[in-house]
C-alpha cells in the first residue's frame, strides 16, 4: 500500500509500505475513507521534536473495516469505523472513568502511520466506534474530525468546565481551538470568546458560536480578556497550543475558581507554583479520551446537529500529502484532508 | 497591648504594640481568646522569605467581639466569632462562588497581627463567623484550628474530590496534613494513605481515620502508592507542604483523571508542562476559602463531631511565643497554641 513517511524536517513522501496485517486476535485492519494532518504532525515535521529515520505519519482516521482478530468480538468486517489516536481496551478501569488515552493497555497509533490506504488498529473492541450505517460520503470530513481534533476540543471544553451561565475563552484558533468553541457552545456556554488573528479563522469561529474574538495576545490579550468579564478573567478557559505562552494566557484569563481545559501538547512549558497558587484556577487536560466522546458526538455528526468537518479547508489526494504538511506548516489551511 | 514582633529570621519577641481600633465602618476589633503559630509563619522565621523590619506576626484567631464599626449589621459586641487569614466582603461574585480568599476587596490578616491580645478585622460581616453561643473553654483550640489549618485541609480534601469509594493520599503530616486526613475521612473516602515518617505524626493521622501509613518519600513513596493502588495511584491527593518534591510526589501519585488539592504555599516550585500534560491530574488549590466552609466547621465542632483542636500539642502564654516558634521549627510540636 501507498504511505506518508517523515524522512527529515520538511521531507514528507507518500510511497510504498507494506501492507498491515492482523497481528494479534484483538486487531483490526481498516481501509481508510479519509486521514488528515494533525497540528501535532508539525512539531516533528518543523524540527521542534527530533526526526529518527523514516517514520510513519498520521493518527486520524475512519474508514471500512476488512479484517479483524480472532478475539474481537463488537466490530465487524464492513462497518464504518471511528477511532483515535490511541488504541485503548475500553474496559480497565481508567478506561471506566472515561481515560481512555490513559488506558493501561493503550498503545499509541502514530507509529502506525493513518496516512496511508491500511491501517492496523489494536484493541479493536475497545478502540473503535462504528457509525448506524456506512454514512454519506459529505458526513466523512466531520467523522474524521470526530477522530481527534473534535474529541480533543470537547475535552478542552469539558476539562474547562464549559455549559450554561458560562463565559469561555478559547485561546488557539487552529482546528481543536475552532472546535472546542464548537463544543462550548453544544454544552450551553452563554458566552464564547475566541482569541484569533486571523481572518477566515474568526469567521469559523463566529460560524460555530463564538460571540466576541479577541485579536490580542500575551498580556494584552488577558488584559481584554479581563475588561470583557468584569475584571474578574472567564469561568472557563480553552488551552489548545501548548506553547508558555499560551498556558500562561490561559491561567491569567481565568478568573479565581474557574477552569482551564488545556489540550495543547505541552512543548517546553514550565508552569510557575506560585502564580499557580494564587491563582485559584482549576488545572485539568492532557492527550484528550476521545473515546469518551465517540458515541456522542458521531449521533451528533450523523443527525446533522454539528459540522466539524469545516475545519478542514484542503483537501488533497494522499498523494499530495507533502502539499497538506505545507500548507498547514504556512498556515495557509487550517487542516488539510487526505484521500487515500 | 501585647503582641508577637518577627525583628529578624529566628528572631520573635512579645512586646508591647499599639491597640487596634476601628478604621473603617465595616471594621470589628475582637479580643482574643486564642491564637497560634502556622507553618507559614515558618517562612520568614526561617528566613526563607525576606524579613524587613519587625513585622506583626499572626492570622489565625477566635475571640470574643469588643466592638464594631457603624456599617456592621451581622456580627454584634460579645459574640464569639471564628475569622481567617483573608478578610473577605463575602458578597462579590468570586465570593460567592465560594473562592473568598480571592474576594475582590480581600484584605491579609497577617500584617495585622493576630498573635496579640486584640486584632482588628476588617469587612467583619463578611470574614466572621460567630458560633451559636459563646463556647465552653475545651472547644476553643477546635475553632482556633477552623480558622487556618482545618479549613485549609478541608478546602485540599474538597479540591481532591474526596469521597465514597475514593482512595485518598495525603502529603504532609503538619496540622494542615493531619486535618486533611481528618477532612477526606469526613467527607467519606474509603481508603486514607498517609505520608509520615514521624510517629507521634501517624498516631494522629489513624487518629483522624487514617487507614494505612507510608513512610517512603520521593520516587520510592510514590512507587508504594502504586503499590497499594494496583498500580494506578490514588484518586484524590492532598498535597500540604509547597516544595518541589512534594507537589512532584502528589502528582504521581494521582491516577489519570485524578485529582490534586494544593494547599501547601509553593515556595520555588516549578511545574513541568509535558508531564503534568501526560498526567492526566486535575490540578487545583492554592490559599485555601476557610470562609466558604466555617459555618459547616463549627457545627461540627460545636457538635463534638470532629476534634481537629488536637493538632495543637503545645499550649504557652502569648508572652512565650518565641518557644512555639522554636518548637515547631525544631519539629518537636506539631502546632503551638498562645493564650493572650
Amino acid at each position: 500500500m501507498r504511505g506518508a513517511m517523515l524522512h527529515a524536517p520538511g521531507d514528507i513522501r507518500v510511497e510504498q509500505r507494506a501492507d498491515p496485517k492482523i497481528e494479534q486476535p484483538t486487531d483490526a485492519v481498516i481501509r481508510l475513507a479519509a486521514t488528515c494532518v494533525c497540528g501535532s504532525d508539525l512539531w516533528p515535521y518543523r524540527g521542534i521534536e527530533p526526526v529518527t529515520g523514516p517514520a510513519p505519519m498520521g493518527h486520524e482516521y475512519v474508514g471500512i473495516v476488512e479484517e479483524v482478530g480472532s478475539e474481537v468480538r463488537s466490530i465487524r468486517p464492513g462497518q464504518f469505523v471511528v477511532g483515535s489516536f490511541f488504541a485503548s481496551d475500553n474496559t480497565c478501569e481508567i478506561c471506566r472513568a472515561g481515560y481512555q488515552s490513559s488506558c493501561i493497555h493503550r498503545e499509541l497509533m502514530g507509529p502506525l502511520g493513518a496516512q496511508a490506504e491500511y491501517l492496523r488498529v489494536p484493541l479493536a473492541d475497545g478502540t473503535l466506534v462504528a457509525t448506524p450505517e456506512v454514512p454519506s460520503d459529505d458526513l466523512v470530513p466531520s467523522l474524521l474530525a470526530a477522530s481527534d481534533v473534535l474529541g480533543t476540543g470537547w475535552f478542552g471544553a469539558v476539562a474547562a468546565e464549559a455549559g450554561p451561565g458560562k463565559t469561555v475563552v478559547v485561546v488557539g484558533d487552529g482546528a481543536v481551538g475552532l472546535l472546542a468553541v464548537l463544543a462550548a457552545k453544544q454544552l450551553g456556554a452563554e458566552r464564547i470568546i475566541a482569541m484569533s488573528r486571523h481572518e477566515p479563522r474568526q469567521k469559523l469561529a463566529i460560524a460555530y458560536g463564538a460571540t466576541d474574538i479577541v485579536t490580542e495576545r500575551g498580556d494584552a490579550g488577558v488584559a481584554r480578556i479581563k475588561e470583557l468579564t468584569g475584571g474578574l478573567g472567564a469561568h472557563s478557559v480553552v488551552e489548545a497550543v501548548g506553547t508558555q505562552e499560551s498556558m500562561m494566557q490561559a491561567i491569567r484569563a481565568t478568573r479565581p475558581g474557574g477552569h482551564v481545559g488545556y489540550v495543547g501538547v505541552a512543548h517546553g512549558v514550565t508552569l510557575p507554583g506560585e502564580e499557580l497558587f494564587f491563582s485559584h484556577a482549576h488545572l485539568h487536560g492532557g492527550p484528550a479520551p476521545v473515546r469518551r466522546f465517540l458515541p456522542e458526538l458521531i449521533d451528533l455528526i450523523c443527525n446533522r446537529e454539528i459540522d466539524p468537518g469545516k475545519v478542514f479547508d484542503l483537501e488533497l489526494p494522499l498523494d499530495q500529502a507533502a502539499e497538506g504538511y505545507r500548507a498547514m506548516d504556512e498556515r495557509r489551511a487550517i487542516k488539510a484532508l487526505l484521500r487515500p
